[in-house]
């Protein structure tokens, strides 16, 4: 019998390590989305894959997931190979497996941190404090929204397209694991994937979407983490490009402290 | 022998197949950076291997390259493998490999685009035509900067800061293959990665630097390609932060018609 932990988020991405980057884990149900799990608890696991083998050398710098599709409830197997160690970075490809068929395959790069000239370009949004927000009430048919506090500053997904005097996509939200938990480099991977599809900022039509490639950098090291804890981090998210079946997302999650923490870009699959 | 091809960049990657997926080809010098190849031409070489396998299906939508470091002059391996092929994307992974070592891994999906919907929501910048703007003199040191005419509208590689009236990092150029070539989805994945190091347009001191990690997002299909033609596209990138010794960039490139042909990300080691 598997053994549960303490936090949702910890119990869907709890793995058992057949041998050295082979693990089984479950699709987790209560992180479900419409039609398989939340993208973002999946970058999760996988990174976690990469975390748990003996091997490990760093901490996350870079992470890649494509989305194949077709994940279903029941168990997948992961396996994490490095590919190449250097002496301050190390390359990591994944596979989540179920049956015959790769689900998810990802790439990460872990990189050991030193203190350098340091300087952020973009500016921490001014906006008001989470606790001055109601949280957004959890949607139908999407469980995984119940895992997660979100307060939306603007861009709250509403069913209707935005205002006309403020056509764009952008999204800006406070948010945090429900309940709270210290954040870490896999919850942050995972809460770069919470942002609605910015196509239906735009356009209020429901149409099947889902997310093809996945990218986030982190900023953060083990550190800054910590000191974030479990407050809710600020998450912005807005789209360059619709066309042709498909439209990018870049985002910035920023600690409550105006610290960047990460930055991640995804291209989204849409019909019509 | 290797038979050569009109052009420096098709020579470059040029690629012999000895069974689908597995290919030899040679790390070319006159796309030589300070201590390898450009990145540029490793990422479209990656990309060739995928485009040349015969069960390839679709067009470029993402690719991520990650590059571990240490290619040097002579020959390499590609194995490229499809892991998961959909009715509309074919996800694939790829590495290249010198000697026993991995120097470079990659993952890309590919898709069949289809009419829809579309909205460009960034601007297309205001700036003055490729030939109103002098090239930018090939660099020392950097042999793969004699394969690009680069004209910078600002933002050019000057040796110092910008001036503190302008203190970020980003620049914007119109940038083509040297001689002329028609764009294709490899040439538009090396074009991604030939925007110097944003760091040193913050600071004019010279320290090692090296992309890890490259993402970009096709926007364009064949068509949009094939009329942008041999004209320079116009390139913007900048940074969002620096810090702990890895710094981020997001690039956009645009057709001389502002149509938006891909987006950009990557980021990079420097030391101190």
């Amino acid at each position: 019998m598997k053994q549960s932990a303490s936090h949702p988020f910890d119990d869907a991405m709890q793995l058992s390590a057949d041998a050295p980057g082979q693990y089984r884990g479950e699709a987790p149900a209560p992180y479900w989305n419409m039609v398989g799990p939340f993208g973002g608890i999946t970058a999760a696991t996988l990174l976690r894959a990469v975390l748990q083998h003996p091997d490990v050398l760093g901490d996350p710098l870079a992470l890649t997931v494509n989305y194949g599709g077709g994940l279903v409830a029941g168990e997948f197997q992961i396996q994490a190979v490095p590919v190449r160690t250097n002496r301050s970075t190390q390359h990591w490809y994944a596979e989540l497996v179920q049956g015959d068929r790769v689900a998810t395959s990802a790439t990460a790069v872990l990189a050991t941190r030193r203190e350098t000239w340091s300087s952020t370009e973009i500016d921490f949004p001014a906006v008001p404090p989470a606790a001055s927000i109601a949280r957004l009430p959890p949607l139908e048919r999407a469980e995984w929204t119940n895992r997660y506090d979100m307060r939306f500053v603007h861009g709250a997904p509403t069913g209707r397209a935005h205002a006309p005097a403020d056509p764009g996509s952008e999204s800006c939200l406070w948010v945090r694991d429900e309940p709270p938990r210290p954040l870490d480099f896999a919850s942050l991977a995972a809460i770069s994937d919470v942002f609605f599809p910015r196509l239906f900022l735009r356009r209020p039509k429901w149409v099947p979407v889902g997310t093809v490639s996945l990218t986030t950098f982190f900023h953060a090291d083990a550190a800054m983490l910590a000191a974030q804890g479990e407050r809710a981090v600020l998450g912005t998210a807005r789209s360059n490009r619709f066309g042709a079946g498909y439209f990018d997302q870049s985002a910035e999650l920023w600690g409550d402290d105006g610290a960047l923490l990460a930055t991640s870009h995804q291209v989204v699959y849409y019909k019509e």
